[in-house]
């Protein structure tokens, strides 16, 4: 299993995409994108927990259920969220037209919405995206698509897992978008998984679901848990490998690539929170149940205080035991173990639930660094987390003083 | 009942205070005060819920149980938090010493501490601040004992509050700090009430666990809950009028009394929140329960993005009803309503859950102020709750990025 590097999802068997601006973004960057699979492919997806569903999210929950689903359209600049039956209308429209320029039936498209909530989609520049993406799918259109997804994302995120099942070479790979309104639950933002794995639908789904648990639903970017949010992750089968249709040692393979392509997103979706200059990684370990290794580890990646610390470069450790308290995860304060290591070094500044005598200028130097890693060790179990977070910053409040404007 | 302005709670009979400087900050500003009642007196308190709780915390839990209490000691500029057994026992040295200069025993004094965690407290300046403080006690002393719980507070915060019970006039007057790791969940910060009713320990504890629940634990500044906070009430029984010892009449204009005061207070903390410009209030009706009410009320006050938009003075409404939609609170999402009221003037921005068509300029007027109420009606039911918070800034980002050092 390796990440390959500067590879993109067109390139798996199969897979073709177009990527345009439609005219939804005043800047005329990319906006709107189309992902088919060539052929009959099985989907599974996770949605955002918010009461508040988009319409997107809505038509969704419904065309997941379909055997067959083979092509996904997305459009950024506008979410389609609290719309009413308007948007509803204009999300099934959306599917309904891209079926029709795919030859495909309405149930086998998935649609995604991101941007400002409240404003009605603009159906004259759908129109236009569906039409212009559908004459332009290429087996090239991948990064095209990858910037049409974005928001205030500052860099497009990609990836590309190769693993080998049964003796057959299997690809998987990804695009994702944050980057506000980032916070554990399900599913925080858009990432689009496509493979050439054969694979059930049910096996799909449950590879999906326990990976995303562990992977975009361990980052936290603001604490926001957003209208619209999405994994989608189709399987065309092309790889010509046995299906996977029951747990066992190819499924755990398969799982194993999934959850790299998805962890590697969600680094991507930490790293570029919205003003973040710091990616923050928690490790933790030594807790007594999976809950309370998740329950800690996510409290410290979503509190402001330690995130203010960060881009602070500000060695505030009692930030991240008071986090750790309120966190509801269960655990000895007393026994607490808390150590910063990066590339400069490592630095343990808790130990057994108090300040440790460490050396400042160290610290700084460490927390100077683009990327921290903060070890944990609650010393009361066998169970652990990972979860991923960045800094808050003074362009974090600029982004979201005035974005809709 | 009514509010009196410029009095405080030394102004009511039988209490005395003392705010000083003994060399915990480094400014030199007031860090350490004892406010007495010279009489025995009944106390109640609610405590933060955070698991790491600080060593004053853990004192207060065990010395609130006595019959009698009659001085809080508290200094700032250290949390005496993640200290270990040694911070427990300067913990008890300050109650002992206190006690002792005051010829009381040490479980008639409680301990506050407040400022950087995982510190050792230099018992020194505690001991000088001690023995200075008690040679100080006067009537005139309860501004230099609101100044001196300060930390990053930009404003002291102190409230009278008059009522009549039985033809008894009665006074309430606390004090209170915030204004960072403020969030809902006992008790969020630090707010001493006093008052010359005569009124049960049980009775006293009653209404103030109820009041704090929809009050402080009402507030939210950055949704961290400190390890330190608590909210200490005195009754000293000096106003004479019949034991207040039953829920009835008199307990109900007591507890109101009470709640005004806290609720004066907690706006004060949210208008005061780290960084902040604007107090930001939320009236929310129409839940199906209590609880909903609570859960949508305070996920709004709690949203970085809803605080960001208006620091902006961007009115993103759809920020709003994603905070209402992962708040857990039970609601239907296409009944809601919301509208902004301020001096200016009153504008809906959402009806039934989608966007009402509304004045941009006007909208950008009231949300210049430095006071914005959001009304929210679910129209689903008879329940209503308050919250109050304030807009997230530079400031909040630059002042706890900068804390510790």
């Amino acid at each position: 299993m390796k990440i390959l590097e500067g590879k993109i999802f067109t390139d798996i068997k199969g897979y073709k995409a177009c990527g345009i601006s439609a005219g939804l973004k005043k800047s005329k960057k990319k906006d709107f994108c189309i992902m088919i699979s060539e052929v009959p492919a099985v989907s599974a997806a996770t949605f955002t927990t918010n009461k508040v569903k988009a319409a997107p999210v809505l038509l969704n929950m419904e065309h997941i259920k379909n055997s067959n689903t083979q092509a996904i359209v997305v459009n950024s600049g506008n979410a389609n969220a609290c719309t009413g039956e308007t948007g509803l209308k204009n999300a099934y429209k959306m599917a309904e037209l891209t079926a029709s320029s795919l030859n495909l039936v309405s149930q086998e498209v998935l649609v995604g919405s991101t941007g400002v909530i409240g404003v009605p989609l603009p159906m004259d520049k759908i129109t236009y995206g569906i039409i212009e993406s559908c004459k332009n799918l290429s087996y090239n259109g991948g990064f095209d698509a990858a910037k049409a997804i974005m928001t205030t994302d500052t860099f497009q995120k990609t990836v590309m897992v190769e693993t080998e099942i049964n003796g057959k070479n299997i690809l998987i790979g990804g695009i994702a978008k944050g980057s506000g309104m980032i916070h554990p639950n399900m599913a925080t933002m858009f990432s689009f998984i496509f493979t050439d794995a054969k694979i059930s639908k049910e096996m799909l789904q449950k590879a999906l679901s326990e990976s995303v648990d562990l992977s975009y639903n361990m980052v936290s970017v603001d604490g926001d848990t957003s209208t619209n949010d999405m994994v989608i992750a189709l399987a065309n089968g092309m790889a010509d490998n046995d299906e996977i249709n029951k747990d066992g040692q190819a499924f755990h393979s398969f799982k194993e690539a999934l959850h790299l392509a998805n962890t590697t997103l969600s680094k991507y979706i930490a790293k570029d929170g919205e003003g973040a200059t710091k990616l923050l990684e928690v490790n933790l370990k030594g807790a007594r149940t999976e809950k309370d290794a998740k329950l800690c580890a996510k409290s410290i990646i979503t509190s402001s205080l330690v995130k203010s610390a960060f881009f602070g470069s500000d060695a505030n450790w009692g930030r991240i035991m008071c986090a750790l308290g309120y966190s509801k995860g269960d655990f000895d304060p007393d026994k607490v173990d808390v150590t910063f290591i990066n590339k400069i070094g490592e630095l343990q500044l808790v130990k057994n639930g108090c300040g440790a005598d460490f050396d400042e200028a160290l610290a700084k130097e460490i927390l100077d660094q683009d990327t921290i890693n903060i070890y944990i060790d609650l010393k009361d179990g066998e169970y652990s987390a990972k979860a991923w977070g960045c800094d808050l910053t003074y362009d974090y409040v600029k982004i979201n003083g005035m974005y809709r404007t």
